[in-house]
């Protein structure tokens, strides 16, 4: 029988229910990470069935820096203002903008990052790999391509206050919790004298 | 003689010491109105001296609308943090603030609204002139391109707080008052579900 810690641990990383959790540490005899790769994949089924739902819905939150030089601005879509109010909501709009304020991404997801920026990566990494063979040149600079997105995508970051999620696994966990499609549609963040 | 109020009243509007402010009521006997177009004229002048100066330091600031539906994020500059944590420096930033979230201005100057807005607004005006004689027509277009320019451009903006100032009064008055040039780098102002 699953323990009472481990059920709580998994509610709290995934926002399902008891039961849910109970049954995956049961089917999995207690093994945590398994479990939650468990819950987690059913939590991407669930919110793929809503990320087509339209998010018209939410709220602008900021975070500025004490130094007063580093300011954020984040727009949080929900479905409902219902939602918007919500405390889970408001939680995950502060820590979208922490995420933001400290890690400095360049844009929400791949295809939001600029076309050029991308060309001029890819030249670097193709600098960096020159003189391998073709095929292995092509791995290196695939690889070397991905790393960059995963550093400068939101969606691709670690989350600063729990490195085992991704920004998306942390979306996907709070549309399971709260039941609603949830979308970051934009973000800007300034530093002073970086213009 | 000036009158004590008068001269208050002209410090707080320009930031000019007491004595330039007796000596313009004075040498317009006490006209409150002829006495601020001096000052101010003193103050565009001295300002205009500051304004090659680099202006690295700064703060960032932000307003988010009760409902949390708007956000607003602005960069304000200066040239010392010694200014950039004084008083004066952060009231005018949040009254900046303020304005972009009323005022909902495109763009800090004419020169940064992008080529093809200004482009569609010609053709709109055109079609509005059309039928006048060339002349006329000319003249009609230009007014109204001036008037959207006074619009949506934060500098040419009237002041929220004083209709009778634009921001870039506002911030001629407070280069005057606090001795260094300052600029407003960039803003952004977000309104849920506008994207």
């Amino acid at each position: 029988m699953a323990d009472t810690a481990s059920i709580t641990k998994l509610r709290e990383q995934t926002g399902a229910g008891i039961l849910e959790c109970r049954n995956a540490l049961d089917d999995v005899k207690g093994d945590f990470e398994k479990a939650l790769e468990i819950i987690k994949k059913k939590g991407v089924t669930k919110a793929a069935k809503k990320e087509q739902r339209v998010t018209a819905e939410g709220r602008i939150g900021t975070y500025i820096h004490t130094t007063g030089k580093l300011g954020v601005l984040v727009e949080l879509n929900c479905e409902t203002d219902f939602v918007a109010k919500n405390e889970v909501f408001q939680q995950l709009l502060k820590d979208i903008c922490m995420q933001v304020a400290a890690t400095k991404p360049m844009a929400v997801k791949r295809e939001d990052i600029p076309s050029h920026i991308i060309e001029e990566q890819k030249k670097v990494f193709m600098e960096e790999a020159k003189g391998k063979p073709p095929h292995v040149a092509e791995k290196i600079i695939s690889g070397k391509l991905d790393s960059f997105y995963k550093e400068r995508c939101l969606l691709e970051q670690h989350f600063i206050k729990d490195n085992a999620q991704t920004i998306q696994d942390l979306l996907v966990a709070n549309i399971a919790k709260i039941g609603e499609n949830i979308k970051i549609s934009r973000f800007v963040r300034f530093e002073v004298g970086e213009c």
